[in-house]
């Protein structure tokens, strides 16, 4: 993972594009990029291979660069937040329905 | 990330969850957690810290899920759009100005 | 009202694009076209009028075709759901601040 | 319309929410309330009536501020992008069809 977010700063930095990336900014990008991903499809469950993985890995860059301004790992988070949903969703209650927490 | 990625499997498996994860419902997913994280910014530039990390691996978890049902590497595709990118944008257009690739 | 609801039913009818408008894929189209309206925005508070107004606009074209199938007025939900945030929101507690309903 | 209009307008003046209403906010509201209707439908085709129309309402509130934040009227602008998109997806050539008008 430090070999792409190595490469991502790189590449902004090249680029003077820093300044652009507050984390509001990220933010907007990420939920911008979210939706190209999903127009993948917007008309149904059949997709394009290759889009799919473009569009993907664009939410992902910008994932990055948010966790690298925010000074986290993102391992670390993810792991973290997994725990917390843990509690939220107990395997005895929540096994096989997609029933939202607050509704289980 | 290995770790992280066989987490979040054992997780989903525990919930019998794998049935949900078309990757129609991934998209989706992911933009709505993209939702939530931008409104940690909804009227501003400020933000709460932990709030921000948490919405943040609530889309990097839902777009971990997307790659593993691609069967694509997170890090592969990262760094292969990355090189699109930068076909698009070339540091001498593009240095220190935010404007898109189609309007350079 | 009734006549731009009147043309974008003509316009999908001609294109016999019903069967693709389900409420979910609705629901998606919405959540894209705001994706492209907020991408107006994305790196900063300036914006080119003449698209802003072009992406609202397709925002709401899904929304009246949302309201159509749901076979509800629009003008009675959003007068609806005005009266539900006013209870949320009394005028004593979130004046002037932009704090959200459940930490008021 | 113009009822509706006024109304909402009332609603934000006695909560001095004016201020927070740039056309920069309200895309990212409109897009962060995109997100929550889309979540009516995050796991399939079924929802919630009364939800939906909810989530609707809100998207709608919002596209009706940031058209009065710019001064244009919604039916004006949703009938003018209706004739562009027109002229994008020809009868002849989309009947039936979702293709994106840039692969027709």
């Amino acid at each position: 993972m430090k070999k792409v977010i190595d490469a991502i700063k790189q590449f902004n930095k090249e680029r003077d594009w820093d300044k652009f990336h507050t984390p509001e900014n990220i933010a907007k990008s990420i939920v911008i990029e979210a939706g190209e991903l999903l127009e993948c499809f917007q008309w149904g469950s059949e997709y394009d291979y290759k889009q799919v993985c473009d569009e993907l890995a664009d939410v992902m860059n910008y994932c990055i660069v948010m966790a690298d301004k925010l000074g986290v790992d993102m391992e670390t988070i993810v792991l973290n937040k997994l725990e917390e949903t843990r509690a939220k969703y107990p395997v005895d209650k929540c096994k096989g329905v997609s029933t939202k927490y607050d509704k289980l």
